[in-house]
C-alpha cells in the first residue's frame, strides 16, 4: 500500500517505541510512563538515563552502583585525546563530538565483551570530557585532568568548564536540563539513529548519526540560535520592537511552537522556573526579562508557545556556559534517549528503508559525448 | 492523517525525488532518466557522479574539466593523516571512513565559500586517499603519497592500493562497479542522509550518517558478508551442500532478494559479466564457478536472484581487493549519490520527523526511591 508524498513524514507512524509519549492531550510528556515534571521534580539525570537504558526507575542501592559506575568512566584513551588536539580550535564543537565518538569506536568497538548498555553508558560519562578537554586544549593550551570528583554528569561538566566545583544550585540545575532534553520520542536526530542502527550497524554509527542530525538549526541548533537572538538586545523594548521587526520581514524566531506539541511544550514551563531561580540568584535579570518579552510577543502575536530551547538559553548562559556548548550539551543528554531507542530498534528490528514518489525525467536515450550541450 | 503502522517504513512514500528510479516492472533502474545499462557500457564514473551531483551528462570540455578538478583534489591535510596514524590499526575500515570524512569537516567546513557541490566532490576525489593512507601507514608503516597519475577515481584507488597502474581491465571493472553502487533512491543509508539533512545541519554531518547507515551488514555490509560465505567452500558441489544446510537452518544468505526489486536486480548481470571477465583474465575461475553454483540454489531454492552485492564480492577479490575494503569501495562511490540527495533535501526542505506507535505504560505514579524494587 503506498501513501500519498507527505512533507516530512508529519503525522506518519514510522514505528512503535515504548519509551515515550510525546504531545498527549497537545502537551503531555512521559518517559516509560514518568511524567516529565515527575523526574524534573523528584528525578536526577543518572536515575533518568537509567531509566531509559533499563527499562526500571533504579532503587537506592541501583542507583548508587550506576553513579559510581558511570564516575568511573570518564577517562578517555591518550590515543583518543591526541586526535582531540589535532583536531583545531576553530572546529564546531558539534563536529568534535561527531567525529570523537566516532573516534571512540576505534579504541572501544563494539564487540561480544561490551553491551550495548555499557557503550551507551560509557558514552554518557565520557562526553564531557572529551568535549571539554578539547575546549581547554585549544582555549587555554592546558591538558586537563578529565576526573572531578563530582558525582553527577552535570556537576562533572560544569566542574571542568570552570576549573572547580560548581555551587549545588548550577548543578541542580543543569542536572534538570539534562532530564528534560533527555529523550523525545521519534525527533529527527533519534529517527535516524534508529535508521542506522536498523541496517544491524554498531552503536557508535547510531549514535553519530544523531549527534551529526542534532547539529542543524531546524533541531538541536535551536538552543543557540534563541541565545543569539536574545543577546542582540538590550532591553525589553528594544526586544518587543525587533521581534516586531522580524516577524513583519517573516524572518524565522527560533525556539518558539514544535511539530508535535500543539498547546505547548511542557519542558518549558520547568526550565523556565530555573531560568527565574538562576537569575535571582546572580542578582542579574536582564537575560530573563529579555526572554520572558520575546515570549509575550511571540504568544500575542502569533499564538506560539515557547518550546524548551527558548529558556535553555538564559538558564545556560547564567551558569557562565558558552553559546557554542549549548547543543553539545544536548548531546550527553539525548545519548541517553538515543542508545534505548538504538537497543529498542535493535530488539524487534527491520530495515527501515522507505520508497519514493519519482518526479523526474522518464527514461532518456544515451546521448554520445559530442552531442551534448 | 495517521497511517496504521508498518515495519520498516516498507511501501511508504517518504518524499519525492528526481534523482532515480528503483524497480521499475519490478527491475528497473535509472539515474536521472538514463538506465543503468547504458550508464555502465557507455559512461564512466566520474561523467555519473557529474550527471547525479550537477543534473546532467558533462559535454566533452565539462567532463576533462571534472576529471581534471577531482584528480587536483586527492591530497589531505597533514592534520588529517595525523588523525588518521593515531586511528588503530585494528579498526573496521568503515569506522576509518565514518571518522575521517567527521574529521574533515574540521579542516575544512562547509561554509560560504566552499559549495555544497565543492565539498561533494571532495569527498569522492579524497576517500580512497584517506582510506589506503590509513591501510599502508597500519599495515606497512609507510606513509605514501596520496597523489597518482591516474585520471579515474577506479584507477586512484587501484594504484593507492597496490602501488602501481592497474591494468586497464581492472580499472575499467572497477570503474563499472562504482558506477552501479553510485544511487539508490531512498535506500537506508541515503534516507538516513536526508533525514539529516533535513535539520539544515552540514554535509559532512549527512555523509557520516550515510557511511555509518551503510556500514550495516543488512546495507552496506552484504558484499563482505557475501565474501566470507563464498570463501568457505572449495568447489561448487560443496558450495551446493552447505548452502542447502544453511537453508535448512534457516540461516540468512547474503547477497540475495532485495526490498524493492521484485523480478531482478539490473546490476547483478552487469557485474556477473564482469566477474566472467576478470576470471577468464586471471585464468582462475574457482570463485566465479563457486558464486554461480549458490546463485543457481538460491534461484531453485528459494526464488531469489543474486543482488548486487553478490558477484562484486568475486569481481573485486580477483582485483586483489582485500574483504575488509568492499564496503568502503561502496562509499567512494555512493557519496555521490548521498550528496545529490543532500542537495534536493536542502532545495526543498522539510524537517523529517515522524510519529510513533506508543506501545509503553499508562501514566505512572512517581515511586519514592526507597519503595522501589
Amino acid at each position: 500500500m503506498a501513501v500519498k508524498k507527505m512533507g516530512g513524514l508529519a503525522d506518519v507512524i514510522a514505528g512503535q517505541t515504548a519509551i515515550s509519549t510525546v504531545g498527549k492531550d497537545g502537551k503531555g510528556l512521559t518517559y516509560r510512563g514518568y511524567s516529565i515534571e515527575d523526574l524534573a521534580r523528584f528525578g536526577t539525570f543518572e536515575e533518568t538515563a537509567y531509566l531509559l537504558l533499563y527499562g526500571k526507575l533504579p532503587n537506592d542501592m541501583e542507583l548508587q552502583q550506576y553513579k559510581k559506575k558511570l564516575s568511573g568512566l570518564r577517562q578517555l584513551p591518550s590515543g583518543l585525546l591526541a586526535i582531540l588536539e589535532r583536531l583545531p580550535g576553530s572546529t564546531h564543537p558539534m563536529d568534535i563530538l561527531r567525529t570523537g565518538f566516532s573516534a571512540l569506536s576505534a579504541f572501544e568497538p563494539e564487540d561480544d565483551v561490551r553491551s550495548q548498555q555499557e557503550i551507551a553508558d560509557r558514552l554518557l560519562a565520557s562526553c564531557a570530557s572529551m568535549l571539554l578537554y578539547w575546549h581547554h586544549f585549544h582555549k587555554y593550551g592546558t591538558r586537563i585532568e578529565t576526573e572531578t570528583g563530582s558525582e553527577s554528569i552535570a556537576g562533572h561538566f560544569l566542574h571542568l568548564l570552570h576549573g572547580r566545583q560548581p555551587s549545588k544550585l548550577h548543578e541542580k540545575a543543569l542536572d534538570v536540563s539534562l532530564i528534560l532534553y533527555a529523550e523525545h520520542e521519534f525527533n529527527a536526530s533519534t529517527f535516524a539513529a534508529r535508521v542506522t542502527a536498523s541496517t544491524l550497524s554498531d552503536i557508535y554509527s547510531a549514535v553519530t548519526t544523531g549527534i551529526g542530525t542534532l547539529r542543524g538549526p531546524l533541531h538541536g541548533g535551536a538552543n543557540e540560535a534563541a541565545m543569539e537572538l536574545i543577546e542582540r538586545f538590550d532591553c525589553p523594548d528594544d526586544a518587543e520592537q525587533g521581534i516586531m521587526r522580524m516577524l513583519a520581514n517573516k524572518q524565522l524566531i527560533m525556539g518558539f511552537g514544535h511539530r508535535v506539541y500543539s498547546v505547548s511544550d511542557p519542558r518549558s514551563d520547568i526550565i523556565k522556573s530555573w531560568s527565574r531561580t538562576l537569575s535571582a540568584d546572580a542578582g542579574v535579570t536582564k537575560l530573563y526579562d529579555l526572554s520572558e518579552r520575546i515570549e509575550q510577543v511571540m504568544l500575542r502575536e502569533k499564538k506560539l508557545f515557547a518550546n524548551l530551547d527558548f529558556y535553555s538559553a538564559s538558564a545556560y548562559r547564567l551558569m557562565g556556559i558558552p553559546t557554542s556548548l549549548f547543543t553539545p550539551i544536548f548531546v550527553i543528554s539525548r545519548t541517553s534517549g538515543w542508545a534505548a531507542h538504538i537497543i529498542e530498534q535493535r530488539a524487534g528490528n527491520r530495515l527501515i528503508r522507505p520508497n519514493a514518489d519519482y518526479t523526474g525525467p522518464e527514461l532518456l536515450a544515451w546521448p554520445p559525448i559530442d552531442r551534448r550541450s
